[in-house]
């Protein structure tokens, strides 16, 4: 094998956002050779914006004539890697559409579709703290929460690529309302959202003082509870808690069933770090079977916060190659 | 190949339970050329029960010399497919034993040591209802319950070969006392003894009649829970309801989880028929994600009941060949 040629091999990694679209070049050691990002436009169709998106990678690969393009990988909320289509995704309004002719109507090449929490998956084993590793679960801590699953060293889509949904497994019989229809989800208590309504509620539980008290509540996310319960606001790390308690329990069960070695806390929320990651693990090893404890790892993840979608989606094509 | 010596191939299924030891050699078309049993003593160390058992089978080889050993696959509670010990098995007081030594010491050949429940899993990819399915579930409902899990066409063991222990995922918060030292466990309600002590409190909540009032406690298995609820008795039923209602949810965030195309129910409880299987498919569709719902078979075992241990066994080893 040709080593030069070896080493200009890339990939093209898109990361589908409800507001933006970052995609990158990314060598086989997860570099990224150019990176940029478009606005996802709900009202346009999604042609446009790949449209958008492929002139400006064929004007950098003329430019750039040493790279050879390996392959495009995608990762899109509600991406299914079967049937390579965005099916109804969460806050963006386009149409059932199939991304893989999307792509190859410009760029003749390999493409992969999947969604947002499995192409972190990838991008753990292939670049991140995940490499080595044979069984890992990556957990998305975003608006909502995703999970990504590698077993025996190989993801798991399931029987209809529909694998991972851990958002949906019902943590709390009977609890919060879910967009999915059903009650007490996982993601309605640990993720942005979740921990946003943990504290509406624990503001109407009783008077005790907070800075968030007197904030507008559309102007409470994940980083404004973070920066409160980091300055020692009550309220604020009795969020954080219950979120832990909640998601330690069923990280627990998902050991019990998979018996993972690590799981990997990737995206938003994730980034809260110690407010977070201590209650977490207090809880998660209190609910482990005893044959577990000690024996799997919480991890955040080892990829940079910015490029790691990028890089995720384009482990897709590398994780093949 | 010679055809007459590959008809010839055989394995030796055994399979380790509480009071008894079966055990039998399969071809590799799931028939039982041989079938013998013996008491498992819980004073008498593993050795012994080994040694009696392999005199007999190498008695009955040296019989019918047409036959090939390819291999030994045992199936025993709490076996570790990667160390191949036996470690603090529920109801045999036996120290941890290296299986594959102890059968070693007597024959030389190929032996494959996992748990009861992966040993279903293997045999009814090999032999049983999950012919062909790349993604499915076994759920063992015995005195506990066990499960075995197959993704991407291959049996899931973890890190450290203790997955599958679905029987002690939280099925209810702060519920039943369970073995492990935790509370609501899903086996402390959706077995034999789980169903038992459902009963057990259906008849201290009420004084409505039934069958089951007048009878020793000691004597009220799922056996006769089973004949009863068949023959209407309300509070049998409702047993039967209650059973279904928690493994059905449970079941449903595990399809939320791996998505698999079937769940299998072996084992003794699994062959209540209709007075089980009728509440769960419906608490089980109900609390599917909605993508999911009438996707997700559920069957009953595909194996002759006092063979399926044995050919469970024995399919670690064909399954290899």
């Amino acid at each position: 094998m040709n080593i030069d040629l070896h080493l200009n091999k890339i990939v093209l990694g898109i990361d589908i956002g409800g507001t933006n679209t970052a995609y990158g070049l990314v060598d086989r050691y997860g570099q990224l050779i150019y990176r940029s990002s478009l606005p996802t436009k709900s009202e346009e169709l999604p042609e446009q914006l790949f449209m958008h998106l492929l002139i400006d990678i064929r004007e950098y690969l003329v430019a750039h004539p040493k790279y050879v393009l390996m392959g495009v990988g995608v990762g899109a909320p509600n991406g299914n890697h079967f049937s390579g289509e965005i099916v109804n995704p969460p806050n963006i309004h386009w149409p059932t559409t199939n991304l893989v002719n999307l792509v190859q109507q410009h760029i003749d090449t390999k493409v992969q579709v999947t969604n947002d929490a499995n192409a972190a998956a990838l991008g753990e084993m292939q670049f991140g703290v995940a490499k080595g590793m044979q069984n890992f679960i990556v957990i998305t801590l975003g608006t909502g929460l995703g999970s990504g699953i590698v077993l025996n060293g190989v993801l798991v889509y399931g029987s209809d690529g529909h694998a991972g949904e851990m958002g949906h497994i019902i943590a709390v019989p009977g609890g919060r309302l879910c967009n999915c229809g059903r009650k007490g989800c996982l993601e309605t208590y640990a993720s942005a959202e979740g921990i946003r309504r943990t504290v509406q509620e624990l503001l109407s539980d009783d008077s005790s003082p907070s800075n968030l008290r007197g904030m507008d509540f559309g102007d409470i996310d994940g980083k404004v509870i973070t920066e409160a319960a980091e300055k020692g606001d009550v309220l604020a790390l009795e969020s954080f808690r219950i979120t832990a308690d909640i998601l330690g329990r069923s990280l627990a069960d998902v050991v019990t069933l998979l018996s993972p070695e690590a799981i990997i806390l990737f995206g938003g929320l994730a980034q809260a770090g110690k407010v977070l990651m201590q209650p977490l693990q207090e809880s998660f090893e209190k609910a482990l079977l005893p044959i577990h404890i000690g024996k799997v790892q919480l991890l955040p993840s080892g990829l940079k916060a910015g490029d790691a979608a990028i890089l995720g989606s384009a482990a897709l094509i590398w994780n093949e190659l």
